[in-house]
């Protein structure tokens, strides 16, 4: 059930600070039966020190089972039911490749192709050309095509045969088809609106149309390149802001185009950070420069989940020491909400997003005794918060931080 | 979801008894991080010495997060989703002072005002009055307005400035607009219909139009209480009963109109009881005299939440001390399933309804091991029953009574 308009009636502002650590994948698992996970395996003498004056649980971000994206892993932190609040493909790619994405945009994933004579699909993929050899088509591309009927044609490359266009201009819709066939040997489709009187998605479809026939004439001369198939049509979505729901004021502060780009569809004010890659230490200067006009910070440390995605304990396990040599910096700023856990986990056995809850830390006020005496997964099982669902972390945060009134009398 | 339709099918009319017994907001916290709860700090051998043969768990009654008031707190614990199954702002009220609110009624919320001489509001409360004044006003309304337009008007005194009306006769609506604007220098508003279709509402909109007017010429020379606002206006609510959906025979044990109003609300027989206040024994006295007729007794105390409100400590701590006492008068009594939990958690320390989960203690057939040694937050985290909604525990009782079919075959 949606819990925004029951939320945006009890919230209330007040001075109160919510700082949100999100160790992108953290959760992970023992490398053998028996044996300590990264989180287990990593020394942390300052999150240990953290954990036995804090209440842990563990959280399961979007369902049991269900290995989330950063999309849905991140809304569901943020409060938004992953159900509901969907980002569409075109969109996402669009935000996760930090392109200008702004209301009202169409964004389009798109698939370099190779096309016969005939104008069937021979290869869906163009033999998956190099990012470099991508950005060579992309750079004709612009400067071909600027416009369609009016409507502003923005091309970014994404990788290999991926790349993303952006339409630009009021009125169009996104209830339109693919022109992917999915198949070889066939031209690809016509775009059309789902429903024919749905004038403005008909004028994307149609754009659409004339922009795969443009492009054809532009890569003409080209021999693997010669075609685009597109996908994923979809509108930037209009979400409630935390603002509206929460009555925050929040920022965020990451490095990473995909995790700005969702934190910019929940309404927060996305802080720039300096340095490269992660950036742990340009993260903690801006939390403190900006630690006065904000009342929530959602702060993102991305290496836990690329190390796990490498395959990397140790490294994994290193990356987690590095933060927790970050975390007194983090505890001087005396947060009156500090919550630590994670989108979802990134086992390193796995090498990829898996399924298993993660580990919650909850620094607050009027918390309960706990049993954790680590933020590992094993303890946080123990913890006195229990076992929660990712969207029912947020009225968590606010209750502790006394901005959540009574429901009903 | 709502699992009514089901459990209409799968309940099952058995001579078992359940006795639900709601220690008033009973959940607590530390005074001190290590220290111990209310629950803990208090001296309890009978319910130690059942903690040690039942099994415990944790129960949220409505969402993390949320503090629930009584009414959605006691709906969650009878099986009633409280995000479905809503109870108007003057419906409470009415319910809550124990007014004869029945079925076609319509709740209203009155504040007493000021009003200055062009008839614009000088003070929403009219100075706060006590609550004699505002029963010697009241009498006067009594006396003075009876009936408007065929409907009767019923005056009761709530408290200070607040009151209740209650317009009685079929044929009304509540989707009506308050009259109280909310703020001063301003006249108070006219009620309307949402819909101006809808006439049983527009009706209402009318009477209290009326009635606002009425109030002004029989309060007209009265120097402070010269003017009333409306708010909150609403029906009784109509929600399925539970001999309807669980085919129980439900009997209520309280003394505070509040709770006696919800369970008329949930269709329970609400039993008299003798004894002023919380009136333990004579509780215990109409559970034994009543016992051959109900199959379902819900049993409520209210003082550990009122003790919990005044931020006494170690008097809810007593509060459930005097409950510990009267346990073998339940046990001996011998029902097949009893329940210990209660409506929500009120810290002494935060002096109000909080969102943090109760315990539940389980006395029933057909338990598993149980680690738990008491009833306390503590030693319910770590009991069999783990973590529970509100909603979930009816369905659970119900098992455990025998009352419930195999769902699907």
């Amino acid at each position: 059930m949606d819990l925004f308009p029951i939320l945006e009636e009890l919230t209330q502002k007040t001075p109160s600070k919510i700082l949100l650590v999100v160790l992108d994948g953290v959760g992970g698992l023992p490398q053998q039966p028996g044996g300590p996970t990264e989180l287990a395996a990593a020394k942390t003498p300052n999150l240990d020190a953290l954990a036995q004056k804090s209440a842990l649980g563990l959280l399961t971000p979007v369902y049991p089972g269900l290995a989330p994206g950063s999309g849905p892993g991140h809304l569901s932190l943020f409060g938004y039911d992953p159900f509901k609040y969907l980002v569409g493909r075109g969109a996402l790619s669009a935000i996760g490749i930090g392109a200008d994405f702004q209301d009202g945009d169409i964004g389009v994933r798109g698939n370099f192709a190779t096309l016969d004579a005939q104008g069937n699909v021979l290869d869906r993929r163009a033999g998956r050309p190099s990012d470099e050899e991508n950005r060579r088509i992309v750079a004709k591309l612009k400067e071909a095509i600027e416009e369609i009927e009016g409507v502003r044609i923005h091309f970014y490359t994404e990788s290999e045969h991926r790349f993303v266009v952006i339409l630009r201009t009021g009125g169009l819709g996104d209830k339109v088809t693919d022109t992917d066939p999915q198949k070889t040997g066939v031209p690809p489709l016509q775009s059309h609106a789902h429903d024919p009187n749905d004038t403005a998605s008909a004028k994307t479809a149609a754009i659409l149309n004339t922009l795969s026939e443009r492009i054809r004439e532009v890569l003409k001369d080209e021999p693997k390149i010669n075609g685009a198939l597109f996908r994923g049509i979809s509108e930037r979505p209009k979400f409630p802001s935390m603002g509206q729901v929460y009555k925050l004021t929040p920022a965020c502060i990451a490095s990473y185009p995909m995790y700005k780009g969702v934190a910019s569809l929940v309404g927060m004010e996305v802080l720039p950070v300096e340095g490269v890659e992660d950036a742990p230490e340009g993260k903690i200067k801006v939390l403190q420069e900006n630690w006065k006009r904000f009342d929530f910070f959602y702060l993102h440390f991305k290496k836990t989940d690329s190390t796990g995605e490498d395959g990397n304990f140790a490294e994994k396990a290193h990356k987690v020491e590095i933060f927790d040599a970050l975390l007194p910096k983090l505890l001087a700023l005396e947060p009156d909400v500090l919550a630590i856990t994670g989108d979802h986990s990134t086992p390193s056995i796995l090498k990829a997003h898996s399924w298993h809850p993660v580990p919650l830390l909850l620094h607050a006020p009027y918390l309960r005794n706990d049993a954790a005496q680590r933020f590992t997964e094993d303890e946080a099982a123990k913890g006195s918060l229990g076992h929660l669902r990712g969207v029912e972390l947020m009225p968590l945060l606010l209750a502790h931080a006394g901005k959540l009134q009574k429901y009903g009398a």
